[in-house]
């Protein structure tokens, strides 16, 4: 009997901030199997945080820090020239942080996945990226770190003894070497959410997509990024998850490191 | 053979700010058995506490967690009216926090002492104090709550199952109740480094001390806490120490709950 | 000829946080006369602030400073014993920072209005009022103060040579002594938006509403507060201002004093 | 008779926050003829920053914003890329604040001086430099700029109409080409008190000083700035000023613009 075919999606959580929300949790929360939480430097207070983590919970999603630069007017977009003993302190302290959050909330932190300009900074700046490697194992090597597909951090992670979840972006177009088309350019962005959920099930029947110059590019995903932060983008995850049933691909959060 | 007294005195760390320093923890540190660090509510910053809890593990030093209200610019000395979830969820937070940078350090939390007017209001504001034992039993019941000597928050901690460890002040005057004389009275905080060491020694050899009133009053004290912010305290620190080794009195960090 | 009575209607607005919004801020300008404009303490961040200013001034919309404890994550919503000069010193460090960003609009800051929870608490604090009466007068002495109708603000600041604008709250229950029905009872707060558009004409054309305990409570309001932080606020404003408009009241900015 | 040569020294001050003091600006005031004051992004409580500004006014010093990156807790030292229309309004508002509290102390505004990491990156980096210059102009197109002498940003603000304040640094080694040695090379800072003084001596009597590399470099300086942040600068300010007394030197505040 063939084994059906499984992949994990994540999405980014918890980003309300007191009495300003972010996002539909509640509804992406029955779509995808892993957590991306603010840990309260872009994002996040901790009742907000709280209340997603419990959620997470009631529905078997695992959950996973989203550490970010100290950036909450700038929501963590902006580059940061930060040094490296206060990038890997800023990252213990929000794993820290939403690890107490998960244990009060009766779950636990699994993984960790930067967030917004650190997340692409350290995709390929070395010095960056290792202390955010550090941050990770000192507070607890067994934590997954989720990065960029193809980036160089999956193997400065690895390197490092770390376990890594390679990440594809669900409505990103790519270019044939495998990177990610700029935002800047008009097509970086797909918005049909049927092509959208085309591209998934591609990504994990065919371990690839077309590329914007017309060729298929490979693209080794162990987890699929999907967002939230505004009603069409809950509707794209929507359609995302119902092809994905549709087609008999079964969404679970990724395995961790033995 | 007699056993030595012994008394745990604690101490306000960690209260740098990124660039702002406050305090000489590295020469405080040499003094006390445990070690009150912010979590960043009110003051410290990630490395910087870091910092603070390698030295603290280098001296054999206990570490709690000194949580704050959310209020940097005041130093959490000013008091908030705070919803109970957002109050508990704060407190977890924090703890959590200081978690992980303990174990980045090598060190682990074992207390919580809140802070400033926190500190001041749970001593008998009940709602804002099952608030904090709330927090501090969802991350670790384990943990023990040091708490004003002889304040109803000792009996709500006690009533919930949580550790709790008697507190008094060496430089601030007593009534003859037990209560502290307020900071807006002339004679609330003493100031003669002798004076305050000596009362340091009665407190633990004859339970009590001298009130404002002229009467003795019994403190039944499981810590004393000395304050590190200046240079003269940190002088009132040291001759505090030296006239308790003078009277061989042991210093160590107070027992933990069963 | 008879004059046309004619109404302030207020709103707050620029309550967005860098990625985060609230309210529709370009709806409620095209319903109200003044704009009261968040200034970072509770809300606001600069380039947001600056696009209100924008658009208030396309729209010939008053502009008022919106001062506020400093409590970002609670929205300044949570009483906070705050010393008088800090007091002082944040409530002009609002104005000027709104002063400069109004300046840079092209448009002007004619008014004061507290926030939250110092709203509702120098509306009897002596001490924390006098200490915004200060501040307001320490920038610009002909800035006018929108303040509970009924308060003893109105009270200190007019003895303090302050023009004052007495406000009513168009969907808030009021008792026979013209205080409002507390938040938390369940009759605070009226949502439907045909009662609260009569309530508002009653208060202009008869000078009072019928008070829960069903006697007519006269209300001497120079502006009525309309809320814009939901679709049904936003819903609510527009039926005031077409109740408005039938009854042929006109709404425009409150006069200022000579 | 010939006229005295004269010059401006300035010092960034007003950097303590909250219950965080930095520098000892009572002493530096009575020492130079402008106060950079921070305005609260990187460093700067109201009530601290009002305190400062009273005592610039009492001593006749000329009163600047020491406009930041917001980044309190990296004190506006690490380099942020923001955009520009978020950076013009931070410039804004934080003039506008300043300008606030300047009122209230009875003194004014006379000049922008970018701070840390924005005073370095926009020495060179034209979109982030013409969003700083765009927030000055908005605010008061008759404030200065206090600009690295030699940077192309005095270019380009006087290409705007800006008028420009050049500055030199005392305690800097400087190449032949005008740039200052970088703060990675072991000789970027001269600390001896005496060799600091004779340099702004020769800055100001011979219009330049010897480079690291052994020739003479012009450095046109109308302001030099000295720092005032820890004992050992305040001396070194302190005989600055002797020196520059003893040598018939003036000090005092830049000539603004016509």
């Amino acid at each position: 009997m063939p084994v059906a075919p499984c992949i994990d999606l994540n999405s980014d959580l918890g980003e309300s901030y007191g009495q300003w929300t972010m996002g539909d949790d509640a509804a992406i929360l029955t779509l995808v199997s892993s957590a991306n939480v603010a840990c309260g430097f872009h994002a996040g207070s901790p009742a907000g945080i709280f209340e997603t983590l419990r959620a997470a919970l009631r529905l078997g999603v695992n959950v996973g820090a989203h550490v970010s630069y100290p950036d909450l007017v700038g929501f963590g977009r902006r580059n940061m020239d930060i040094a490296s003993d206060e990038l890997t302190a800023d990252v213990v302290y929000q794993i820290g942080a939403l690890q107490g959050l998960a244990t009060a909330a009766g779950t636990r932190v699994r993984y960790v996945k930067p967030h917004g300009a650190l997340y692409n900074t350290i995709a390929h700046d070395k010095r960056q990226a290792m202390a955010v490697i550090a941050g990770l194992r000192a507070v607890d090597a067994s934590l997954s770190l989720v990065a960029l597909a193809g980036s160089a951090l999956i193997e400065w992670a690895q390197a490092a003894g770390v376990h890594t979840v390679a990440e594809a972006f669900a409505d990103r177009a790519y270019h044939r070497d495998g990177t990610l088309v700029s935002r800047r350019e008009p097509e970086a962005v797909i918005h049909d959410a049927n092509e959208v959920a085309e591209r998934v099930v591609r990504m994990i029947v065919d371990g690839g997509v077309m590329s914007i110059e017309g060729e298929f590019t490979a693209i080794h995903a162990d987890s699929i990024c999907v967002h939230g932060d505004s009603p069409s983008a809950v509707e794209i995850a929507r359609q995302i998850r119902q092809r994905l049933d549709a087609e008999g691909i079964v969404v679970r959060g990724f395995k961790q490191g033995a």
